[in-house]
């Protein structure tokens, strides 16, 4: 039998998933102080409902799905086959699945806030932990399961929400001192209203904004001569597109003229998260900032890094999500951390611990009738907050003292038949390999000492 | 669009959360404090993994399967098609899933240590929180998708793994306050040495052992009735197999004549926890103990309660599991304890908190040009290590405060225009509806003070 996961999947080595741990519980720790709530729903979804309009049509093509099972497979089988197919059209089988495992976290929520509407406090701030599951072809730093950590802010309409969030998130990247943060922000009723000015078609309007989001890869002149041979614009839209392909002050103007409302709220946003002052963030007003979910319909962010490509986080306001579920009036702001690259700049930068996983001392056992005082002391130390590890057999010394190098166990604890006898024990140093001999009653305090230190 | 989540599975409100996440903050600080480490595995595992030999027959029936995509969809589809099937036969709809949600957190680690043999530590002390996914059918109080909280020690032979792993499990119980707590220890090896002595053929095995497991419910005659009915042992073994359905002392001593090497590591095992010496604790071998899983060759247990039916948990020796995925000679043993009936527990004796969930003080947002004093005030009460919430909109005191009460936040802090002027801020205490006035420069002292009483 293969040792493999399935592929695009990751097995995590104790270090590894040691840190990890870490760093989720310092993520959580820092939205709980800023008021967020956690809650907890399942990773499987029915189809029917990662399936809705809310789901944003590209992670949709993308949702692990869960096979029917007994009748209800075989009757969702019979349904296939009974329909005749036209060569070239692929067959579609969701008949044979009824659930999918999640792709994002804000498409549950959005289902979880409508059901307990009545119950949760207005608003409610709601922050999320776990792993989400898209089934994209497998590639280096790609995976098909990671983590997202999310916080929302449902039922509040205004700028509060943003900032709230917003703070929370570029809270996480300062505790882990990740210096060249940028927050960019935009609003796509800038971006409607730009079109609308613009008069671009109802049918090219997610071609031109996929086209004006890679002005950062392809440049003014890139964007200008895509918008024209793939016929997204006229000549004359295109003459009318110069101030905001051209990006900066030109774009803004052209925002500022088209939505002054919105331009406002993204200035405001900025500004008052500028007073938090630290060099480590900078603040971004990012005319061609598109972000690829449907359901988006006011501000949306990204958080970059000067040093690399790609994004640390995002999010924006989905202030219609909750109609799907037939929540009327609950408009709603929400981001995410990208676990899985903070990880990575975290562990290139050196700056990942594995926190509190390795014990504090370790007994070998040097033979079976020991056994008992070993747990009895390592009782007493676990009760201050200290790990002890007990070897479980009384194998070989050197394999016991090996297993201690492999943990890195800064203390070791020698009780052999002679020193119980004596009342005493030995207490060894691993750093400087000094070992001190101990009345039994001294030995937990001179520990607990030397671990607290 | 549904609110509910799929039948089986759970949506959590944002207290159960937060008490749920505290539970396993908690167990997981005991595992660590006895040495175990955390790893991290995918969800999904092959299906050829989870069907394999090692799997377990029961659990292998209920396993949610995950739709090949694309090509290998059609593939799969036509593998079936092209098969003609008896009428009576269930058809076979593997071929259409190439994954599934793993069912338990043993097999998919006994893949991990076999992929990892070489890196990790001799013996391997492990453990893992998190979900595991049955297709059972939905009844009260049995879910889809559950948590488990498992320790292993892979690598050791002898008794020291099971001890370790027992006693961090005890632990759990001593910790929650759970008096009452039984441990129930037999060995699978006791068992086939008995069956090998009565003659039992191995086609009625497994029969034999699960009517051995209901002595419980149906008593020593109601064993022996259906012993007997269902033809499982002839006349003549029915009169030997006597001592054993009796339990007790017949049946250990009937033990120690058949494997007096298995029975002497029971008596051990359970010597060495007695040591242990808690009064909330009960130790015993329970002679028709059985347990479900095929990989079990050892030591088995489980904990119950004296008050409730079935198990807290339960585990046991596997140490031919890693054989199947080409590890030799790889010991282990390792046990679970039930997260969902822990939780249920706390609950109905009003044990669980919320944790580091409520936010320490709430400050209302009387206007918008407020919000930045308030969010540097926020910013040193986090430094400390406190939680801070800022309503996110300007919104009517009214709602302000009833989001603070309804939050159970014990402090509110208001900061109005005049307030800011005269350099104060006034701090209510929830509790009493006290209110006093402070130099803003006196606020941030006084509040950890209240706080960290």
């Amino acid at each position: 039998m293969k040792v493999l996961p399935p592929s695009g999947f990751r097995d995590f080595l104790p270090e590894e998933a040691a840190t990890r741990a870490a760093m989720m519980e310092s993520i959580s720790k820092i939205y709980r102080s800023h008021g967020f709530q956690p809650i907890g729903m399942p990773v499987l979804e029915n189809l029917s409902t990662l399936q809705g309009k809310g789901g944003g049509s590209d992670n949709e093509k993308l949702i692990f799905k869960v096979m029917k099972r007994g009748d209800q497979l075989e009757a969702g089988y019979q349904e296939i086959s009974a329909k005749v197919e036209s060569e070239n059209q692929r067959r579609n089988f969701d008949s044979l699945a009824d659930m999918g495992l999640r792709f994002d976290l804000t498409l549950p929520l959005a289902r979880y806030c409508a059901r307990f509407k009545e119950q949760l406090p207005k608003p409610f701030k709601v922050f999320q932990m776990g792993p989400v599951w898209r089934a994209d072809r497998p590639q280096k730093g790609r995976f098909r399961e990671f983590f997202q950590c999310d916080v929302d802010i449902v039922g509040s309409k205004e700028i509060g929400a943003e900032i709230d969030c917003l703070s929370a998130i570029l809270d996480v990247f300062e505790f882990f001192q990740i210096d060249g943060i940028e927050l960019h922000l935009n609003d796509r009723r800038l971006l409607v209203s730009a079109g609308e000015k613009l008069g671009v078609e109802s049918n090219q309007w997610a071609a031109f904004l996929v086209c004006l989001d890679k002005l950062d890869k392809i440049g003014v002149d890139g964007v200008k001569k895509e918008l024209a041979e793939k016929e997204i614009l006229t000549a004359s839209q295109l003459a009318a597109v110069d101030p905001l392909v051209q990006g900066g002050a030109a774009a803004e103007d052209f925002f500022a003229s088209v939505n002054p409302e919105a331009h406002a709220s993204v200035k405001e946003i900025l500004a008052i998260l500028a007073q938090r002052n630290r060099k480590e963030e900078s603040y971004h007003f990012t005319t061609n900032l598109v972000r690829g979910q449907d359901y988006y319909t006011g501000s949306i962010f990204e958080i970059r890094h000067a040093k690399l490509a790609g994004s640390l986080g995002g999010g924006g306001r989905y202030n219609r999500l909750l109609e799907v579920f037939g929540s009327a009036d609950t408009p709603a702001f929400g981001g995410s951390i990208g676990f899985e690259r903070l990880a990575l700049i975290l562990s290139e930068e050196g700056k990942l611990s594995v926190g509190d996983s390795v014990p504090h001392v370790f007994f070998p056992l040097f033979q079976e009738n020991l056994r008992a005082p070993l747990m009895k002391l390592s009782a007493e130390i676990r009760r201050l907050g200290l790990r002890a590890d007990i070897f479980p057999d009384a194998a070989k010394l050197k394999n016991q003292f090996r297993y201690a190098d492999e943990r890195k166990i800064p203390f070791v604890a020698l009780l052999g038949e002679e020193e119980l006898k004596a009342g005493q024990i030995k207490l060894k140093t691993m750093a400087t390999r000094e070992e001190i001999t101990l009345p039994l009653n001294e030995f937990v305090p001179t520990l607990e000492k030397l671990c607290k230190q």
